[in-house]
């Protein structure tokens, strides 16, 4: 507790923007997040009066960062499972524990796990050599697959489609441990996102279709559009039976396939905030933020509906350096639409990094699109914001219109 | 320019919750808001990283915080007037600037001015004397009338219902400046926000009613019930030109009495966020605190539209310490009702003291207003949470409507 405020302190290993995020939440719930952040220009140390500076696979660091903290909590999963095993040895509270967070670093062992309770996931296997991809391949009948690093990865990176098994000989070379997996025909992916308190009390968030470009999530939409009620309803079951079969504190992200003939595949778990839950800062009564404050708090969790019929979310990744900067797009966003919401992660811009979002809400999922899309591209695209067509917004709307047909839906 | 994020810097004099839930902001816009705060236990010193401690009457301590920022703004009404022309003289961009400012810093002065404005107010006088306060008692026909101090009175304090004119002998000995109001019969108390930039754009939000408490705002109900249209119009226009006239740069709140005749008079002005708008946080598209840095920082201004049909916002007054601590409360609080949005300011709790508010939305003014009732004594009263009555939160429902229906709604 903080004895200033008779509150509790929860701490946030790592600085990136789900912590900064995190400790706008704090603020409402009367508290400060505690960070810790590798640098003191991360996205969350930048704006949290209670930042530590240290890394998060430096146990003494991890030690310290927790004298005082009532809970400790990750904004990433890259905390040594072990480092996690010694805090709680020696009394620290930290959620999710270790025990429950390796099914979302390891890939192997969460397959496994999904394995033995019999939930579906895309058919894998470890791979160990050129052979074994060759033999996993043939095995599907299949031209290409999908290669991952066990551990580490993240938006996009640590994943490789293989068309010809020679491809993974460096990655084994760089002493990567590796799994295959196939390449499912899907209709699209999908994501369930579920907080879960110690107490066992659960909450889920209406399911959302999340857009991927290049293997990194672009937008979600939510709830995702013509998802049937029953299959909805599976997803959110999956979700809390995930949460608690793994004992998950906090939220779990449940990354979905909905294969072709509408089946639905486990790809990823992440517990966390989760990109797919951006939209629920202005999009549900409780963000993703706060609840997983109140959960790993043990607090009653928050209402999670939605604040609006649809609610589209965009990610803004940084487009070339050296054109206008940041904040003059601002007004120019800000002058096309007086109602987007942005959030801007206090990141430098370098291209395809992801340096915010975007939300929007209305009736209209296509119409939502649109808006979103050009919103993103008033933030990122010197194209757009010529003087030519800075002077005619209708012209971004119509860009970003046939850009999103061309691209189409999967 | 914060050359970290290319992104601009603010400044906020003063520490408190207004700052603080200004800093929530400025994060979402990729900024940190720079806090100039009495004490680092002051409620935005707590959770913002760039603070700087000093006394809001230093000018040496203004001088240098203001160095680095783009714009200095106030989260309260007391920075003298000197020192604002004093930095304005050497080059700080400061926003409302001292000439706006003085209208909301002195109570005299505003009267003068909206009178040359041909805004209604209620009827007043200097008054220096007891002889004064009597002789303007005697001319409004009325035995009792209100005092109050010219400057530096916030929150019911400088405000004095005075029935007996020897009354204000001991505030004149103080060497307060006062001046004398009628007591005006009044429906209601409302009030109507604007925000201008200093391009001149204005964006207004809906007309709320505010009710008081002990001369304290205890809630507030978006939009205003019953309000016609035309008198809903009336009142923006009313804030939009006084905007105009004084040439604010920032927020504008108006805090209006609507006479029984129903007509609008001006009770007090307030160039900064404002209680008032606190309901704006979720419950309309963009949040006073957003609105506030975009209109200082001449960004366009964020759509104010409501984000549900009916908002209500209570204010949590500090009860009697001693008691349950404030995070017990704020278990059962949530327990109770899992849509309430709760906003804690960091701040110890002593009687009376504003530590917080709570927000619902909804359809039905009169639930809402119970909800939010019952939200406020979660967190503050001792009887409510007996063993007995946090059995049964029905209870708690049913005394808040009572007590609500006994206080009447003016």
């Amino acid at each position: 507790m903080d004895s200033r405020t008779d509150l509790p302190v929860v701490g946030m290993v790592g600085g990136g923007q789900l912590a900064r995020m995190t400790h706008q939440a704090a603020i409402a719930l009367g508290q400060s997040l505690r960070v810790l952040a590798e640098s003191p220009n991360d996205g969350a140390a930048l704006v949290a009066a209670d930042t530590v500076i240290g890394h998060h696979t430096d146990l003494e660091a991890l030690r310290d960062f927790a004298k005082g903290c009532d809970v400790v909590t990750f904004d990433h999963e890259h905390v040594p499972g072990d480092h996690i095993r010694t805090l709680l040895a020696e009394g620290v509270n930290v959620a999710p524990s270790a025990d429950a967070l390796r099914f979302a670093q390891d890939k192997r062992a969460m397959r496994e796990r999904l394995a033995e309770l019999g939930v579906p996931v895309p058919a894998w296997r470890p791979v160990a050599s050129v052979e074994d991809v060759a033999a996993f391949a043939n095995s599907l009948g299949a031209q290409s697959v999908i290669v991952k690093a066990v551990t580490g990865g993240y938006d996009g990176r640590g994943v490789w489609v293989i068309d010809d098994p020679a491809q993974v000989a460096p990655l084994l070379a760089d002493g990567l441990t590796l799994i295959a997996e196939e390449r499912v025909p899907l209709r699209r992916e999908l994501a369930a996102l579920v907080a879960r308190s110690p107490f066992g009390q659960v909450a889920t968030y209406p399911v959302v279709e999340t857009v991927q470009r290049n293997g990194i999530c672009v937008e979600v939409l939510a709830p995702a559009p013509d998802l049937d009620d029953e299959q909805a309803v599976a997803a959110q079951r999956l979700a809390i039976g995930l949460a608690t079969e793994l004992d998950v504190v906090g939220l779990l992200a449940v990354e979905l396939f909905e294969r072709d003939d509408g089946a639905l595949l486990v790809n990823e778990l992440a517990m966390r905030p989760h990109n797919s839950g951006h939209w629920t800062i202005e999009g549900a009564r409780t963000s993703q933020f706060e609840q997983h404050l109140r959960a790993v708090l043990d607090y009653p969790l928050g209402d999670t509906s939605l604040a609006a019929p649809v609610v589209v979310m965009a990610n803004v990744l940084g487009g070339q350096t050296g054109g206008m900067g940041i904040d003059e797009r601002l007004h120019h966003l800000f002058a096309a639409d007086p109602g987007a919401r942005v959030h801007l992660y206090g990141k430098q811009v370098r291209p395809g990094r992801k340096i915010g979002h975007v939300t929007v809400l209305g009736d209209d999922v296509a119409q939502l699109r649109i808006r979103a899309a050009a919103a993103v591209r008033w933030l990122t695209d010197d194209a757009l914001v010529s003087a030519e067509s800075a002077d005619n917004p209708d012209d971004a709307l119509v860009s970003a219109e046939s850009a999103d047909s061309t691209e189409g839906r999967r």
